[in-house]
């Protein structure tokens, strides 16, 4: 009916006009690149009313591009879907076509995914990088691991602790996990899904050499679920050689991922120290006059609060030695040295990351003194 | 396939959870009742992803939870189905059911209402409290008017101003329409829709005895077309006997509303000066000692900024014969009464309503000054 | 003793850096200058403890550089000198040079000043660009305003509707006063005094050619007084043709002030017209693309709110009548001008502003419409 | 002169209302009471006009009113009096006897005060709950000692890591000061002057039992130096039996004291954990369904944030073991207790706490479990 066409101008518009603004009181994410590598934010676990989820895939790109997201994935379960009787798409790749139209004008890379959906001991795992997502369906998960590696996916596991399946709370590892993990059908584990950090997945991680993801799991609206609380989604942090499809997915399976939310960090000291280095800029390295003084401001140029505890022989002028140094915030520290330096290797330990369950890294940075 | 049972109690709590939080700094809406009549507080006019919405109907229940509204109705374009190859569903009352199924546990009314939609010089209009959305499909409008009718539907003429359909931003109430109104058919006009309010709208309420409409419009998010940016989400007051779908109904079709949208406000003298004489209430009246000068403090107990200008010969102590008295605030005047007085009749201009164009109400609160 | 020269370096330091902070939420001042002339902002009434205040010069100095006020007159009473038993100091110019020499590094002007203390009839009176402050102190009242016009000083009454000198809050212009004027030794008129508007005190300045002025008269501190309730402190905006000592004095002389307080703007056309204009800029004029609905931006480019109403027989497509721009905000209108137009005056009545007692601005802009 | 009796009822109006407000988005501080003892707030370092300060001693009073504290003392330089040819007031208890008027019809006790002042190795000490002040000022430092403790007071050692006295900013224990301890003239030190924590100066107050102090040593306004910075004034918490001046005395010759100052407790473990005990209340204690994840909420009921690290075998369910838990806020955490117990002992390492240079605090709460 002919009738519409004016009508499609207006609200289309409308859609438009929302994707300017952020989050109530946030800023797009922030985290530096480090040395070799680009730092990309993604989140690779959502859903829509293709599966369980209220929102059409276009909110979903909406609010990747207000938060500044590199990549999503839209990852519908397959088995799982309340809404079949109003949505009986037989393409289970839908989803994903929807969300890639939305992007297609945007910088945001949209990474095809799905949800293989079981109940432990399988549990619920997400496939993402892959080929077509109907194929993914069968009625033994064996078959959905098998097919999804050679469509050569990336797999991981959706919140191993979840107590729905695990009613202590912690992840117990299948003998088809196991399996799975040796066979290279699994390949990373989530340590953050929807807030809840961890720990023994962690340490799973760290044991079968899993990559270590966060993820939202989202279901109704960022904006409720975080913003509208104070928070800030999870994110997985990538570190990729190019800002691609391939980038991605040749940095995930080299396990090269740092779990972000709100302050927590967690990964591998490989990546971890690298990147909080980078998201510290140091400046103004000054002698306070007449003293052995030592004045510096610690800049934070990311999305994450630092809590710094300090590691040196030296203790500090007019602060503690617990430095809460915010995200996107400086802080001026005053570092006693006894005696006038020319050179300083600033040392804190991070307690507001993990490379283990309870192992916080201690991050150091060289300092030349500006001579007067 | 059983293995989603235990899965189906995770989520269903996450979105109960989400539905505890208003949207950022913003509280449900207050407003007073007035003499002999309940405020209900309703959005008359929303799209889910059953027409060309981006959100299935349980977000517009809990937004409007988060709001404290009394009702809302789900008004889906009949006609206009852009989601129609993945919704092909073959009946048209399919998103209300969705929405008052998630407002079954909660204290929302659900109106039924559908979007009977055409190019100029039909446009569009919703029908509200039908009976079946199905029967108003229909290729001849007139045939969608008349079932409406038969349905004992209240229906009103959407953004009327509308440039797709008027180039100019002037509604233009066409013959069809004016019969509509002569037969009974059209019952309402929305003067302000999305934010948009047009005076000339108000001009052909009056003129035609349609009752006074404030909507959404909301196809995306709540949040981000209004509280992201400050705003809050136009809302039609309806002044009922009770407060339930008959109440309602019969409010509508008494035309006893008023529109409003931030501290705009909207609607016939009979029911705008007692809603405004009811959203300030006076307290502490007494005459600094030894002084002429009578202290009263104005709370303003709804959710509308109130602009007031002083329309007494008195004039004021201390403050600006306009009154800036915010949502929720109170404000403390002190009126130069010249002498002692026992009674005083406090007299504003409110310039941030309308009760026809250009035109602002003038209200009047009679007040016994405490003897000491 | 020797042992103190260290000490003074640490304090001074605390000192100066306090200057670097605004007071919180809220930025400096600013009012763009109009045709021929610069807008000085200027607190021309305020106290120390040198009479009944309760601050050192150097936090009134302080103060003011936070925000960005161009002069400040510091301006004792002569007569009432609650702390006198311990500051007993013969010399009335003391708080006058301790806050010099506070701002002798800083951009701020220090006009000399004194506060005339009498009952009814006379009154307090501010005498400022005086000469030597210790003349002015004399039992009879008419000998200091026979001396304050001998230094040259501009001088104005205080606060004429406070109620302790007038029971019924307005003002009483006296015989003595009336010869003041008349003899050209009273040359302005407070309108505004710690947040007290008197449309009567208007009137006066109006009838006798006063100047209108307001002042914030702060014996505390500016902080509690206004910026922790929300509100600004009282300016006087003079419109000088050098920002210099003399400059002001000149303006003053020739009448050419606005009084500004928050959202309220008080003077003659003369001045209060140019500056609103300026006050707003008006950006990206075009129409939206076939339609005759201009779409232009307005932007307030000042620290006061304006409350304006359309005047045109043009109305607004999306916005009501009464447009609220706030200070260092936009707004887009949208005009509906009924055909393509290449110029429009644009025309709004500033209910935020007077003229005279309940009388509004008109002001117009001129625009050209871009051509696409 | 007669004709300021009126004026004076003014001013007092306008200074008695600004005691109303507290400081720009700040609450006045709360911190609860310990086993056996009131915990009170206070302020024991502060300067007015009467010495190098820049207000009237009723400022400080009127700050000290919107903190909520409960009691401050007024130290003026004895020694250092840079307003002394405005101010040559021949009793050196002036300014206390000025606050002390302030206060009179406030719930806020004025510890009289004085500060002696000395380049090192005397340094700057302050004597408090002193009987004359005139007493003390001597051109021996050990004189002023010695007349201090024959008037009972308690004296402390301000800033003794001051970099203008010290320059490498660590304090030096001179023999002057070892033979005052011995000698029971020197009773306390600040580890927190103005902002800056000095471990070396916690290491000092534990090897020679001083009392721990933090004080402003404000000199211009609390505003100023931390509201419109973010920060809280740092404060001196007294366990004291009753709420006066013999009270606190008593608990501070005791050294019964915690310094606080933002998210910073430093004190003893006899005082600082039933503190930071006392501050986090622990509700709603309960299973999950079907789980041995016990969920409880802790509430910090204080004006400091509180970072604590989980010190238990068990681990977390869906939060860091690092929790950050605001000021007047509070956060669920969910235990993995691994079987359902009755009992359990909560155990947090408090990151934000010192017991000693680089000790934190181990803190353990014991929990009943609500049966169902």
């Amino acid at each position: 009916m002919k009738y519409f066409f004016l009508h499609l101008g207006l609200f289309s518009t409308l859609v438009l006009t929302a994707q300017n603004h952020s989050h109530t009181g946030d800023e797009p994410f922030q985290y530096p690149d480090i040395e070799g590598y680009l730092t990309l934010k993604t989140d690779l676990h959502m859903h829509s009313v293709f599966s369980d989820g209220s929102v059409w895939p276009d909110i979903r790109v909406q609010e990747a591009l207000m938060d500044g997201l590199d990549a999503i994935a839209i990852t519908e379960h397959l088995e799982y879907q309340p809404h079949l009787a109003d949505i009986p798409h037989p393409d289970r790749n839908r989803a994903i076509a929807l969300a890639q139209q939305e992007a297609k004008d945007h910088d945001l890379i949209i990474i095809p995914g799905s949800e293989i959906t079981r109940s432990a001991p399988v549990g619920h795992n997400n496939a993402i990088f892959i080929g077509d997502a109907n194929e993914l369906l069968q009625e033994d998960a064996l078959q959905s691991f098998k097919t999804a590696k050679k469509q050569g996916a990336f797999v991981f596991w959706n919140h191993p602790a979840w107590y729905a399946q695990s009613p202590d709370g912690n992840p117990v590892l299948s003998d088809f996990q196991k399996k799975r993990i040796a066979q290279n059908e699994l390949h990373g584990i989530e340590v953050i899904n929807f807030g809840a950090y961890a720990e023994e997945s962690l340490a799973l991680a760290l044991e079968y050499d899993l990559a270590i993801l966060a993820t939202s799991d989202v279901h109704g609206l960022i904006e409720w679920d975080y913003a509208n609380k104070g928070l800030k989604r999870p994110l997985t942090l990538v570190f990729a050689e190019e800002r691609s499809l391939d980038g991605m997915k040749e940095a995930l399976f080299a396990r090269r991922t740092v779990a972000a939310y709100n302050e927590l960090l967690i990964g591998k000291e490989a990546f971890l120290i690298p990147l909080i280095q980078a998201m510290v800029e140091i400046r103004d390295v000054s002698y306070i006059k007449n003293t052995s003084i030592l004045r510096l401001e610690l800049s934070n140029n990311s999305s994450s609060d630092l809590i710094l505890e300090n590691q040196m022989d030296y203790t500090f002028y007019e602060s503690s030695p617990v430095v809460h140094l915010k995200a996107g915030q400086s802080k001026i520290i005053q570092v006693k040295t006894l005696e006038v330096l020319k050179n300083l290797r600033l040392t804190f330990k991070v307690l507001s990351a993990y490379t283990a369950p309870k192992v916080h890294p201690t991050v150091v940075w060289d300092i030349r003194v500006d001579t007067p």
